[in-house]
């Protein structure tokens, strides 16, 4: 699972010394009807649609195919431009490509930065389900630049804080104080601020995975805000009006901190600081008790729950995580109204 | 790559201590039309069409849809039964689905024994091209019965024993005079001695693959009699008369064991010996010298040259091999010359 993770706003500059140093026989871009803007001029490269409803066997088709035309071999060297569509089906494409070429992440969103880029999950959508089919394959190198996000609209910057929120959390004090003070709502991106920041939370899902490749246990610290958040995704998907990813996952973030202080003694005044920063920043996401039972519904069906129990990431303090802790019923429906108390 | 075999006539015994041991949450079978035969009763099976020529993405799906149909599982146990095609595959489908499902190999075939069960390589054919896509996952466990040949056609006996013949030339003179002695006519198979015996032909290719399981030098070893034995199969279809890759493997080693004779002074009373066992239960494939050029030309384009250039794998002696060994023009006409006085 050996990953290099570059930081550096000259992407073409780390592009260049990775063909010096892997010497491939080719390379071969992949993007989606977006990032292909992004790309350099006069490149190989192979476009799929945009958008998560196009994370499908098709796109992965698409790829396989126009590494072929492309006359790739096990030497050439793929290199995924885009946000977690693109790195996690261009990561399947390029490591089934005659059983595996060697591939390079350049995520284009915070998210992708983040999140998908890195740690080995690659996959694709089918029978409905995310990420039905896939393999654990790392990049051999993610370059992680902030220049993409001067063009990145401002609820995708922020829908991508939303996890790194949740890596802070996992961290530590100092990190978590610098992410709460970031302006997200700044016209313009510092960048010499944002890189460092951003490396630190990479760094927090690159330690975890380092500690459990396959998700045997510990990965599970990387679920924190994601029981909750994905009922509050379902509710949404079945009020017919879906909300991104980040937002929930920010919305989860503090119902879970609520149930942290609740069963693991986590700070209250963290609750608070945290639930200011998501409300000033998220809005909100309205529900009363009446919609209780759906979620919790949503939560026993979760991947994550255990014989129909419902399972959390908790925190006893930041950075201070415990993984696979039971919530019953009640316990979350108390959380369920003080999350409302606190966001209305 | 950690991967157990188990040699055994009583397979359905052993599949039980398989699931004894893992606990899966359930198990399916993977086989195609002919292997379904032999399954045991009331197993969820997903049955894929037989033959190379569906050997492809599609029967991939098939598996994939077939898992979920069946409330496969990240915990499902998936056993493939078949020949070289199916253990292909349904180790690729198995090894992508939900990330990756445990998976046994059961081969109903010599070759599927001794070659594709072992060794962790899965895949399809797309692009016109074998194993185009597909990763390297090895099978868990390996369940070898000699059981299933005694309804295998003769021919598909005969195709599995030149690879068995050549893993006996990789290995040593003790073992190769017990595979040249295997009475290959016979109407009834001798399971008591065929058992250890193929479990010797086997470990000749685990040990190969332990020391190289992504293929980077030593596995290549695994290739001899390939080179040529490709040409072959080539110009027999370019004949419009197909013959079977075991014999084509049969033929090759023939000629390469020349070769091994003219560059690394391998015994010639060993070249005879093989000569002769090939021609007794093989016949000959014959060809004129009017066409070398058609089978040099696709040893050159063969996935193993570089740069053009033809490679070999030779041997000094029996069990004494040397891969990547370059051969001219020159010398393969002469090797020809030599294989066709041989086998005529």
């Amino acid at each position: 699972m050996a990953q290099r993770i570059h930081y550096t706003n000259d992407v073409a500059a780390a592009i260049r010394r990775l063909v010096t140093q892997y010497q491939p026989s080719g390379v071969v871009w992949v993007a989606d009807d977006n990032t292909c803007r992004l790309m350099p001029d006069a490149c190989p490269v192979v476009t799929i649609p945009a958008g998560e409803q196009h994370k499908t066997l098709d796109a992965v088709c698409r790829i396989w195919d126009g590494l072929h035309h492309n006359g790739a071999t096990r030497h050439t060297l793929v290199v995924n431009l885009g946000g977690g569509m693109v790195t996690d089906v261009g990561g399947m494409a390029a490591a089934t490509f005659k059983r595996g070429v060697r591939f390079v992440n350049v995520p284009t969103t915070v998210l992708g930065a983040v999140d998908a880029a890195v740690g080995g999950k690659t996959g694709f959508n089918r029978h409905g389900l995310k990420n039905e089919i896939g393999v654990f394959a790392p990049a051999s190198d993610v370059i992680v630049s902030t220049r993409f996000f001067d063009t990145l609209p401002r609820h995708e910057f922020k829908a991508g804080w939303g996890e790194v929120l949740k890596h802070a959390l996992l961290s530590g004090p100092d990190h978590l104080r610098q992410v709460l003070d970031w302006n997200l709502e700044a016209t313009a991106i510092d960048h010499d601020a944002l890189l460092p920041l951003l490396q630190q939370s990479v760094q927090v899902k690159v330690d975890i995975v380092a500690r459990d490749p396959h998700e045997a246990g510990e990965r599970e610290a990387l679920n924190l805000g994601h029981t909750v958040g994905h009922a509050i995704e379902s509710l949404a998907m079945n009020r017919g009006n879906a909300v991104a990813h980040g937002y929930a996952v920010a919305w989860g973030l503090v119902a879970e901190l609520v149930l942290s202080h609740l069963q693991q003694g986590l700070d209250s005044a963290v609750v608070h600081r945290v639930a200011r920063f998501v409300r000033d920043h998220y809005g909100t996401f309205p529900f009363t008790c009446d919609d209780y039972d759906v979620l919790l519904d949503a939560m026993h069906h979760d991947k994550k729950s255990v014989n129909g129990e419902v399972r959390c990431t908790l925190l006893a303090a930041v950075g201070d995580y415990r993984v696979h802790q039971s919530v019953t019923d009640d316990d979350m429906r108390a959380a369920l109204d003080i999350y409302r108390d606190l966001m209305d």
